[in-house]
């Protein structure tokens, strides 16, 4: 049986758990809880941490976006980790692979392949500097997501994508062409468009209301969820907002999971004003 | 002792071997010798092919690159091949990890540590669509290079990079604004220009001279060699050439090892001329 489309089963979630809240599993060692540590080796203590925000956070999240740099860094236990993390996310609610991957040729046919194939992610991200060929590869994925890099969420990403490229900027030539791109593939194009950008947010959702957008930046980045979700208001593609450490790290104590689900519960809330 | 600067050890690399050829390291299981499977498992296959071809092509070689998307494909093994790989190439040749990886904060860091610190490769590729944030983290480890896709060699490629942005393409505006970020920081940053359109290679090595220059795209994909090493000779900053198809599959059979050393002396010769 053919895979739904990944725009029904995100829209599924969101709906089951009245929820655009997508929860980063983004496992630092520096700030995991202390005493994780003390009884076993990181990868281990990672599982341990990952696990339990999951059980805890679950219920407020459509979504778990995991960047893959911070599973990397677990070296020859990175793949059992990220294995067992997504089987501990329960069934129907979306997972993201982060890797900004952007490659061409088989290096991308091998990258969607480990993410949606083997390792059994729903959607990912990527990033399309290389072109269309660094997109098509995971899009042929008719049930998968490939959300592209448009406007990101951080500090310095206005001086490349932000440049004026005849009447418009960078980014917002990239979302033109990344939609048609997606008006001739199969599976599911969506665009990273960070919250810390209210202008650029509000240009891209007017100029492709239905693209699906996932949306960096809330929390700790300090974008304002509220007027994210106003702006997201205006296009009927389905919206997803990340939020990693403002959830993760709310304690780094023993409470740290029940903090984190508190976290959560509020973070749903206000994106859900 | 503080490691040598990345070009230093790369220019020695290149005066000891007389060469300027990069041997790409790019293991496709559906083009793997098919004796070389009959007697292990898809791992072990990779690095006995791995370590025939680095014995049979390093006398030829100053760099060998190494692009993780097939690496990552081989799941729980793909650290431990990755280790034994790099083990293999003889100390004074110049390794290069090809992830382009493209992000920022803790996650920029942890793919600069994972692929400097824990696998201890020379130099990687990076994607600078976030922007400087993005190459930062890699150009901080001193003794390393960074090389930032500017002109790539695949066939879609202009779609995007060519995008006029005021008076020049979107990928001299990259390379501008990389030389800029190069000054201001440590480490050495270098560029990803494809042997493929030649007119973007000269008008990148005009600008920037100087600019350490990784250059794909000869052999399988088409790039003329002489034109390319002709239009090196205009600056004065390091120039790898890579080639990885045309010599690691030079032939399927049990003489592959000797095929690709066969090939990896002609593709340095062309170079040499």
């Amino acid at each position: 049986m053919p895979q739904a489309a990944y725009t029904d089963r995100l829209t599924a979630a969101q709906r089951r758990q009245s929820s655009h809240l997508c929860v980063g599993l983004d496992p630092d060692p520096d700030r995991l809880p202390r005493h994780l540590l003390q009884d076993c080796n990181l990868a281990d203590a990672v599982l341990l941490f990952n696990r339990a925000i999951i059980e805890h956070t679950a219920s407020e999240a459509c979504a778990f976006k995991l960047n893959l740099a911070f599973y990397e860094a677990l070296r020859g236990d990175a793949w059992r980790v990220l294995k067992e993390t997504l089987a501990a996310v329960p069934s129907g609610i979306v997972t993201i692979a982060d890797g900004k991957r952007g490659d061409v040729g088989n290096s991308a046919r091998f990258y969607a392949r480990s993410t949606f194939d083997q390792l059994g992610f729903d959607a990912c991200t990527v990033s399309g500097y290389m072109g269309r060929e660094s997109i098509e590869p995971f899009l042929e994925y008719g049930g998968r997501g490939a959300y592209l890099l448009v406007r990101t969420s951080n500090p310095g990403a206005e001086e490349l994508q932000g440049l004026g490229c005849g009447e418009r900027p960078l980014f917002e030539h990239v979302a033109r062409l990344a939609s048609k791109w997606d008006a001739e593939l199969p599976g599911t194009i969506g665009f990273v468009v960070g919250a810390t950008n209210l202008d650029a947010l509000g240009a891209v959702r007017s100029q492709c209301p239905s693209v699906p957008l996932l949306i960096p930046g809330i929390g700790a980045q300090g974008g304002d969820a509220e007027a994210v979700m106003q702006i997201a208001a205006q296009g009927d593609g389905p919206v997803v907002v990340n939020s990693s450490r403002s959830i993760i790290y709310a304690s780094s104590g023993p409470d740290f999971a029940e903090a984190a689900g508190e976290a959560a519960a509020s973070a749903r809330e206000l994106l859900a004003r």
